[in-house]
């Protein structure tokens, strides 16, 4: 089959890819979208040693799977866990001590005309939700993570620092619940399409010290860290939800003097992240600025690596 | 009068300093005794540009004060504060952002023969706390700070990285949670001292990676925060309870993948404190190594400072 492959920081496209067989308990699927995300980025960067096929969002259709899965249009948790280690018994499965993850570590990526998952990870994507529109679910689910993690009220002053594709889909998730918030960025067309949703912007300029409960950090550089660090008010929560390149150097004294709360988050559930697409309450299409055949992949990353593009999707 | 001066980052005992004057509201206070902590220290190596007098562990009794005060043995919170900013008014004084604090900034401190703070800001030491104790109160209270920002709960792996003075007064406060302590330091006579009441001791190299549901930081060096961090389970929490000299360097990307809680703790509650000292569940007399008159404070500093000596008295 045709797939996505990464090997010494290098992508390509393979045509002699063996299709996958599905292992017991899991599932064959033949892929019809895949989302181009910062972390496949990064990976090509040398971000972890992973040689593979890439890709983690997705969306695709059971071919051979159980009778409530077969045919279904679905889309799949990209943590494949082992359920009985310390870590998964103790209620923290995408925590896994044994975990591989899809196009991540030890395990073929969606970037490819099929993959490989355990019924149990995988979602039926229900009618009202557009196949473009599921390629976020993955994403959407990691953005609702900050809600599991931490409580956000209605009168918290929330900081979100980047306007890129992770951005823009934690200040969606955290607009619902009623916060008064902040996006800012470097990109003027980026806070375009979160002004258009009533949602407030600014330039790092316009962030007061000191003057927020709450910053989602999702840049990845250290100039957005130092930024969501400045905007908390003392006791404040800086929610890490990007990861970065090398090693962070900050003031950790002051973190201490300040009694701050630095927060890393991950993968979130995917349940809600499906309800919130299907009502319509996250509206992730004017997020996709292209999309492309799988046999362009390479053009696609170059596309998803300039400065004002937002998603960048695969077709098989 | 007699006190401790620092300038420059250098000690001096000086004799003419001008006894204070309370100024309205606040409390005349003759200084009994008070404890040498390590922020007096780093105060002494610049990590923060104060001038004055330093010192803010004090036991002393009113001098000249309201009925309810007046010749009472007292010891006193060291953040002076407005009630009038927004951070006060939010219900957070101790970060209130016109603060002074007691030896540290903006404000003569402890190390003298007397000095001034806010009747408010003062409590009474019941006949059961001895005056060597009662200068435990406000490090006591900044361990408890622990329990305030976090439950610890009797099944929790705690790890503190840690047996300087501090580090002693987190594990006795933490220990009376019940929970599953484990203490690691440098130094076999300080652990000696944990081990002396059935408060589990061993080295860097016992630390099982990721065996630890909460990690205490109180070394201060960015080894102690490494093998912190190194301890900590996925979603695990990291309290860093001392001031850094610099800045920190930190791996981030991991901090995000294993989706961990950094927190920053600082000064807590001193009627808790009182409490556990008065009812002997606290024992802080093993700890005081040595005691100097107030002109002998720069010997004194200089005893502190050796690594094996925890907590060092100077007597008015």
């Amino acid at each position: 089959m045709k797939a996505v492959w990464l090997e010494d920081r290098k992508l390509c496209i393979r045509d002699d890819v063996p299709a996958p067989e599905p292992p017991d308990g899991e599932v064959l699927i033949r892929v019809l979208e895949a989302g181009i995300c910062n972390t496949d980025i990064e990976l090509t960067r040398g971000y972890y040693p992973y040689k593979g096929i890439l890709g983690h969002e997705f969306v695709g259709v059971v071919d051979d799977g159980p009778d409530h899965l077969a045919g279904k249009r679905v889309v799949g948790e990209i943590n494949v866990v082992c359920g009985d280690c310390g870590t998964c018994r103790e209620g923290r499965p995408t925590h896994c001590e044994r975990r591989t993850v899809l196009g991540i570590v030890n395990r073929a990526g969606a970037f490819a005309e099929y993959l490989t998952l355990p019924a149990a990870n995988l979602h039926v994507v229900p009618d009202e939700v557009s196949t473009d529109a599921a390629t976020f679910v993955e994403p959407v689910a990691a953005a609702l993570e900050i809600q599991e993690q931490i409580a956000v009220r209605v009168d918290d002053r929330v900081l979100v620092v980047g306007d890129g594709k992770l951005g823009q889909l934690i200040a969606q998730t955290l607009a619902l619940t009623g916060c008064d918030l902040l996006v800012v960025g470097r990109h003027d067309a980026k806070l375009g399409q979160l002004a258009d949703r009533e949602i407030r912007t600014g330039s790092a300029e316009s962030v007061a010290t000191g003057a927020f409960d709450v910053a989602v950090e999702c840049t990845g550089n250290p100039d957005g860290f130092a930024l969501a660090r400045r905007g908390l008010r003392p006791r404040g929560t800086l929610i890490m939800k990007s990861t970065y390149a090398g090693e962070l150097s900050f003031d950790a004294s002051s973190l201490v003097v300040d009694e701050i709360t630095l927060v890393g988050s991950r993968c979130g559930p995917f349940p809600p992240a499906i309800r919130l697409l299907a009502e319509g309450r996250v509206d992730v299409e004017p997020l996709i600025h292209a999309r492309y055949p799988l046999s362009d992949a390479v053009a696609a990353f170059e596309r998803a690596q300039r400065p004002a593009v937002l998603k960048v999707l695969l077709e098989m």
